[in-house]
C-alpha cells in the first residue's frame, strides 16, 4: 500500500540538509550560548548569524529577531506583549474570527483581564472584511492581528492593504501596532517586512521543513514589548531560557531554504489545481473551501455533504493517506471548525471537512493514488451513514 | 594543549544514547502528535511513554507531568500559574534570595501586578533560614517556591523540612503551594515527590546530558494552574503549541539515565573533595562558596581575593578550560552574583568567584591539569591588578 501524507501545513519532516546544519550543535557544539568562554562563544556566533540570516529574508535589522520556542509562543509574546507594554494607551484588539487558535485564546486570556476583543468577519471565500477594520479602529485600539494565510483554507489576506488601513489610521502615532501570524505564509508568499507593512511578524520552523520547537518574532524596533517568558538576558531580555542553538540554527536554514525554494510553488500550484479540479469532478456533492485563487499553494480543503471528516480521516489513514480535517491544534476538540462556521458554512458541511496540503515530496502520482481511493471513501461512509 | 569543560551547571553535551532515541522523531516519525492518523497517533504515543516514565521517577501520575519548553519555563508556568489561578485568596509569594533569576524574575512580575514578595534570607552557607519561613507565612500566601540545590553554589535546600513547614501551615487546606525548582538536582539527588513534599516541581533536561529546549513541570492533580502559553490544546490545556516528540523523548531519557546514573555521583564527589582541598591549598587568598558537605557532588565555587572572575574565566579558556564565574543565565551583568552576596561576601570576594562544574566526562587528570594551570593563572591576574 502506498504511502502518501497530505498534511504538511500540520508538520512537515525535517529536511536532511537542515538537519545535518543542526548535527555540530547537537554534538561537540553544546555550548552555552550566553557563557564567556570559546565553546559559549561559538554557540552565539552561529545564533547570531541564525539571526542575521533571518533579519535578511524579511528585510529586517537583526535586533528586530526574536527566536522562540514555536509558532504559537511567538503569537503569544506579540499579542500579550504588545498589550500589557501598551495598556495605558488603550484596552482595544481587532483580530478576526478565522485566527488560528494561539491568536483566539491570546485575545480570550487578555479580554478576561479587562480588554475589549473585536472579531472581524470573513466574506464566503474567507477573506477578512475590510470595511469591518475600518469601523473597529478606534483611539483605544492598541493591536490589530490578521494572519496572513489561513491554515485550514489557506485563504492569503490582503495584508499590504490591511497594513496600509492600520497605518492611515494611526497616522503618525505607534499604535495600533498590526502583527500578522505568518506560520503557514513561508516558502510560499512574500516575506519582506517592507512589502507587508507589519510591526510584528510571526514564523514557525516545523511547517517549513526545519525542527519542531522552533519560532521567531519579528519587532520593529519601535515597539517595545513586555516578555513573556522572564529570568536570563537571553533574546535581548524578551525571552528567557538557554539558547537553543541546535534549533536556531536549524530554523534559520529551514527559512533560507524555504525562501530559496519558492519556485516551488508553482509546481504545488498546479498539483494543487489539478487535485481539486479531479475531486470536485470525481466526488458527488463536494465543495472547495475558501478562495480558489487567493489561497495557499499547496492546499486542499473540501467539503463532503453528508459525512464526518473525523471518519473520513481514520478511513484514508487505513489506505495510507495521512490527512486533516483541519487544523491538529484543534483535534482533540470534536467541535466543528470555527474557520469553515466563520465563512458561512452550515455545521454538517463544517463537520464534513478534508484538508489535505501538499508539500515538496508530494508527486502526481501520489495524487492519483488519493483519487482513486477518495471518491470511493467518500462514498463508503456515506452508505454507512444513510443506513 | 587540553581541553577541560567544568561547566556541566551551564550545559552537559547530548548523551549519544540519548540522541540515538530522538532521531526516529526527527527523520521519519515526523508526524503532529495531535493529528488523528497513525503517524500522528506514533508520535502521540512516544509522548505518553515519556510522560510515563517522567512520571515514574518522580513517583508521580502522568496526567501530573506536562513537558515545557526550557526550566525557565516551567518556572514562570509554575509561579505565573499558581499565582494568576489562585490571586483571589491571596496575593503573598515567598522565595528565597538566591533562587535562580526565573524564579526571582517571575516574582518580580507578579509583584508589578500588585503581589507581595517575601525574599528569605540564607545563612553563610547558603541555607535557607527555616525560622524566617515559618514567621514569613501568612493566610495571604499562595505560593513558596524555594530551589531544590542552587545553581551557584551547590548548596542543597532542607526541601523536605521546607515542604513540612509549608504543610503543617496550611493544614488541610492547599495553599500556599511548595515549587521548587530541581533543575540542578536531577541525576545528584532524590527526586520522589513524596519524598520531597513538593506539589510543583520544575526540571531541565540540558543539565542532564539532554536536549536544550526541554523541561517539564510536575503539577501535584490537587492544584489547577493558568496556563502560560495559549492556544490548542496540546499538554492537557496548560502548554499549547506542536509537541516536540524529539526533545520530549529526548528529555524523558535523559532524566531515565540520569537516574541511573546516579552513582556516578560518588565519583563525582570524591573528584570534587580531591579538587577543592588541593585548589585551597595551592592558592593562598582562595575561598570556597556554599556548603562543604551540603553540596551537589559535581560543585566548586571559590573566590579569590584581589582578582575579576570575568578576567579569570577568559584566561583559563585560553589555556583551555571552560568554567564560569556563576550562572551563565546572567553573564551579561556584570554586577556581582546575588548569591554570593546573599551568603555574605563582600563585593570583592563575590567578584572574584569561579564555578567548577564536573560532570560524566571529568577525570582526574582534567583536575590535575587545571590545578596546575590555575595558581599560576590567579598569581598572573593578581601581579596585573597589583600594577
Amino acid at each position: 500500500m502506498p504511502k502518501v501524507y497530505l498534511d504538511y501545513a500540520a508538520t512537515t519532516y525535517i529536511d536532511p540538509r537542515i538537519l545535518q546544519k543542526m548535527r555540530p550543535y547537537l554534538t561537540t557544539g553544546f555550548g552555552n550560548a550566553s557563557s564567556l568562554y570559546s565553546l559559549g562563544r561559538q554557540a552565539k556566533t552561529a545564533i547570531e548569524k541564525a539571526r542575521i540570516d533571518v533579519a535578511k529574508i524579511l528585510g529586517a535589522l537583526p535586533e528586530e529577531i526574536i527566536f522562540t520556542g514555536s509558532g504559537t509562543e511567538s503569537v503569544n509574546l506579540a499579542i500579550s506583549g504588545i498589550a500589557k507594554k501598551y495598556k495605558n494607551q488603550g484596552n482595544h484588539i481587532i483580530i478576526s474570527k478565522i485566527e488560528h487558535k494561539a491568536v483566539l485564546e491570546s485575545a480570550k486570556k487578555l479580554k478576561k483581564e479587562g480588554f475589549t476583543i473585536t472579531y472581524l468577519s470573513v466574506d464566503s471565500k474567507g477573506i477578512v472584511n475590510l470595511k469591518e477594520l475600518k469601523k473597529a479602529l478606534n483611539k483605544k485600539t492598541i493591536l490589530v492581528s490578521i494572519m496572513y494565510a489561513n491554515n485550514e483554507t489557506g485563504t492569503i489576506q490582503p495584508i499590504k492593504e490591511i497594513s496600509q488601513i492600520v497605518k492611515k489610521f494611526r497616522k503618525h502615532n505607534l499604535l495600533p501596532a498590526f502583527h500578522t501570524d505568518a506560520c503557514q505564509a513561508a516558502g510560499a508568499l512574500n516575506l519582506k517586512i517592507n512589502n507587508l507593512g507589519a510591526d510584528l511578524l510571526t514564523l514557525n520552523g516545523s511547517k517549513i521543513y526545519g525542527p519542531k520547537g522552533t519560532g521567531c518574532l519579528y519587532i520593529n524596533k519601535n515597539y517595545k514589548i513586555e516578555p513573556l517568558i522572564v529570568g536570563g538576558t537571553q533574546e535581548m531580555g524578551l525571552r528567557a531560557g538557554t539558547e537553543n542553538t541546535a534549533l536556531i540554527v536549524g530554523f534559520a536554514e529551514a527559512l533560507r531554504l524555504a525562501e530559496k525554494l519558492r519556485k516551488e510553488s508553482q509546481r504545488l500550484k498546479n498539483l494543487r489545481n489539478y487535485f481539486i479540479k479531479k475531486i470536485l469532478k470525481n466526488v458527488p456533492y463536494s465543495r472547495l473551501n475558501g478562495h480558489a485563487q487567493k489561497r495557499l499553494p499547496n492546499n486542499v480543503n473540501l467539503s463532503f455533504k453528508g459525512i464526518e471528516g473525523e471518519a473520513l480521516v481514520l478511513k484514508l489513514d487505513q489506505r495510507g493517506i495521512a490527512a486533516s480535517t483541519g487544523s491538529a491544534c484543534t483535534s482533540s476538540e470534536l467541535t466543528p471548525s470555527h474557520v469553515l462556521l466563520a465563512l458561512g458554512l452550515p455545521e454538517d458541511l463544517a463537520h464534513g471537512s478534508l484538508r489535505m496540503t501538499l508539500g515538496r515530496k508530494t508527486t502526481k502520482k501520489d495524487l492519483n493514488y488519493v483519487l482513486k481511493i477518495l471518491p470511493k471513501t467518500v462514498a463508503e461512509l456515506r452508505r454507512i451513514s444513510a443506513l
